[in-house]
């Protein structure tokens, strides 16, 4: 059905593109830098919202839903936000299209309808959000705020790559208010944390948690808290950012409220999101040169079923057979997909579901029936099995766990023998060029210095990480002295 | 905690707008004509959503997403399409902001960032998916595609009413190619009945399915099928419509298949949508002069305990007894809340609870403790009932279906009750003037007539029904002869 894909070695960058579309995750769309999440990629973007939603509101939070539009004069408001998104933002300026008067059939914009106020296309949403709270909060006993939104949001990116860079994407984004700064700090830690647990027990991709540098913060933040997965190529990937974002959008928008002494104080705040950028991290972290790879807890279907057969008596028998596995497969919470399609061979079949990451294919021929076996095919080591009927269910069910494993485990091993301590500045450029991945390096606290790295190597903080230890030592590139590593590596 | 009601005696229209706001369903933003749906209404929103998804997959059908942007050059493809939508369009013209060198702090657009060709932020996305499906569709094998997405879509109302008319609205619509007509229509009907089913079953609302006049169709679509619904002030609310689009649009953007002859033709395509419009139609259904009124299959919780104590120990004891009771619901999928908060007495909760449509409140207090009953309330029929413990769960189960009936009943009622049959001009008007509803009457079949009855009665014609027998007739405004009577109201 589809030609070849490219190989990770001979072009990492080009397989991820064609792997992407060739799956079936999304394609670019007729619209600048915009894409297209077709069905088996966006039933994937659906276990993951399914998860998180479960997550989100199990630590309190309800969903809501604001405004896609920010008039210009709140969206400049807080002016670090502002400057951090003003050069990528969409802008609304007229509400109408009429006639072209010298071009019969076509439409142009309507000189007449242009806005007073020109609307942003949200490339965020603190600014509306905040200038809503500000109706909503008089008292401290109208916090805490927990609320989250779903929607889309648009950045004017250049450069653009599905999923990974897009103009338009999906995300949620939460936005909290607090009466105190320490309740708002744990808010964000909290929900680093909630990032963390759905990364490595969903997603299969282990994260280094910790905290941005002033340079890499969120505009408008005090502190920015993240997450940061390793790709196969040896690049870092933020895989969610969770921001405390101190009283910066209260004062902005002058949201205040009575505290329990009874003096006006402004409110605290968070913000944090995780974007369809995911879905290049899930790509990028498991998949193979045969195609995709799906940990079981995020597959569309996790189990698929392949018929073999010469004769319609066989398929007869083979369905029939089939239907009795799929129903205890279901009743199992196992999801399960048959490919009964007479259009394509099995070999066909077994390329798709391969290239599309299915966690386990079970085959069944005239051999099985005879035998009482399927064969049983894992998309992560692929081996095969014959497997008895009789034991068939509780196979799989133990097998998708042990995929779901396996997978965590290679992730990890890969990323933890691709970071490396590095003591001088030749050995730190020489690591980033030749085997990749992070670096932890002394680093003199400096933007200057991280920005000239930056300029030499590519490489940037991705974070000051949590369990980054208080250690003497000097910086890799400037040599003055610094109390802790920091994690450097070239990201997406 | 919130002033009385407007009553609907007294204006029905500000009963509503100040119903939707106390009840914490979604309020007007700092942005023209668009709302900020609240936590209480988003959660009734994502009710429907999932009960309308599972009713959309269990019919084959899958979701994805396409770009909130359509470039004018596709907008303008489909002309009917693009002319129905032309003059309500939010239009992107530029792609980045830069600080105004007159204003200090404040940005404005760049001029420099105008874009090649302006984007329309999608009304609706026919123009967008079709010109997407072109690339997707060569041969039979690749259809039928059935696909829905959940989106924002923008249409610049003038006048705009919180979930009825909004600039900005959540909805989702449905795309679906076919290889012929007849698979086209019987999809149009599915989906048509796939609303009807969710309308009564779920909203609890009454609809007459029908297909709209030429007048009244979707631009660009060769018919459409809706379900009316009536709203208790007599009006009509279209609550859900599906489009037979035939070739239009595979003949705008070209889309053609090898069919099994092996020759080119055209595709077919439907569409189909419905909106946040829906929680308008579900307060104006239900609801009454003390506030909302939910049927139990939508309300984010179907049971709220309310306890009523003076000491300390009371309230440890109610607290006990509650964990209880909250625990034997919800394991029978029966949700619910406690309110313990120690800031409001019982009576502000109840009020609180009575605006919402909370189906079922409990109250205990120190009688109920030593009775072993709690006090049942139902919120449609405002009556209260002593239940024993022992019986408790069973008798919250009957009674949410009860209510679930209830609402059901009174609405179809009331419904069937304001159609009313006329024959003649003059009784037209006064029905409409006076009873309201649905007047059943003869009309020529011309979109003279239908305006010309528009404009002096503001009635349109909402739907010729399923349901209209072949009767010969006499148009209620021209005389001429007509063979079926159609369905006529003024309309939300």
């Amino acid at each position: 059905m589809s030609k070849k894909l490219t190989s990770r070695s001979e072009d990492y960058s080009k397989w991820y593109n064609e792997l992407v579309v060739k799956a079936d995750l999304a394609e670019n769309s007729n619209v600048r830098g915009c894409m297209v999440i077709k069905p088996y990629g966006y039933a994937i973007w659906e276990k993951m919202q399914a998860e998180l939603d479960r997550m989100f509101k199990e630590t309190g939070h309800q969903n809501a839903y604001f405004p896609l539009f920010v008039p210009k004069s709140l969206f400049e408001a807080e002016e670090k936000n502002a400057e951090g998104f003003a050069k990528e933002c969409a802008v609304v300026t007229h509400y109408r299209l009429q006639n072209d008067p010298d071009r019969k059939g076509k439409l142009r914009v309507d000189p007449e309808a242009k806005l007073e106020e020109e609307l942003v296309v949200r490339p965020t949403s603190e600014a509306i959000i905040w200038s809503t709270y500000k109706n909503w909060i008089q008292s401290y006993r109208d916090l805490p705020i927990l609320i989250n939104q779903w929607a889309n949001v648009v950045r004017w990116e250049m450069r653009t790559r599905l999923f990974l860079r897009t103009a338009e994407f999906l995300w949620q984004e939460g936005h909290t208010a607090h009466a105190t700064e320490k309740e708002a700090i744990a808010e964000t830690e909290l929900m680093n944390d909630v990032y963390a647990n759905f990364a490595e027990n969903f997603m299969a991709i282990p994260v280094i948690k910790g905290i941005k540098t002033e340079t890499e913060r969120f505009a408008g933040a005090v502190e920015t808290y993240c997450i940061e997965a390793l790709m196969q190529d040896g690049k870092a990937l933020q895989a969610g950012t969770s921001h405390f974002l101190g009283q910066n959008f209260a004062k902005a928008f002058d949201v205040k409220f009575a505290n329990k002494e009874g003096s006006l104080d402004y409110v605290w705040a968070t913000s944090w999101g995780v974007s369809t950028r995911l879905m290049g991290a899930l790509v990028m972290t498991h998949s193979d040169d045969n195609g995709l790879v799906l940990p079981p807890n995020l597959a569309p279907y996790q189990v698929v079923i392949v018929p073999i057969y010469k004769s319609e008596e066989e398929l007869d028998e083979i369905l029939k057979l089939s239907k009795l596995i799929i129903s205890d497969l279901k009743a199992h919470s196992i999801s399960v997909k048959i490919d009964d399609r007479d259009t394509l061979r099995p070999g066909a079949k077994f390329a798709q579901y391969e290239l599309q990451g299915v966690p386990l294919r079970i085959a069944i021929g005239p051999k099985d029936l005879q035998n009482n076996t399927v064969e049983l095919a894992r998309r992560d080591t692929l081996s095969k099995e014959s497997v008895n009927l009789d034991v068939l269910t509780p196979t799989i069910q133990t097998t998708l766990e042990a995929i779901q494993l396996n997978l965590y485990k290679r992730a990890l091993e890969f990323r933890d023998s691709h970071i490396t301590q590095v003591e001088d500045f030749e050995t730190f450029k020489d690591v980033l060029e030749t085997k990749g991945g992070f670096v932890l390096a002394h680093w003199d606290g400096t933007a200057e210095t991280e920005k000239k790295i930056k300029e030499l190597t590519k490489a940037t903080i991705r974070c000051i990480p949590y369990e980054a230890k208080d250690e003497e030592g000097k910086c890799v590139f400037s040599g003055e002295p610094s109390q802790r590593r920091v994690l450097f590596a070239k990201a997406y």
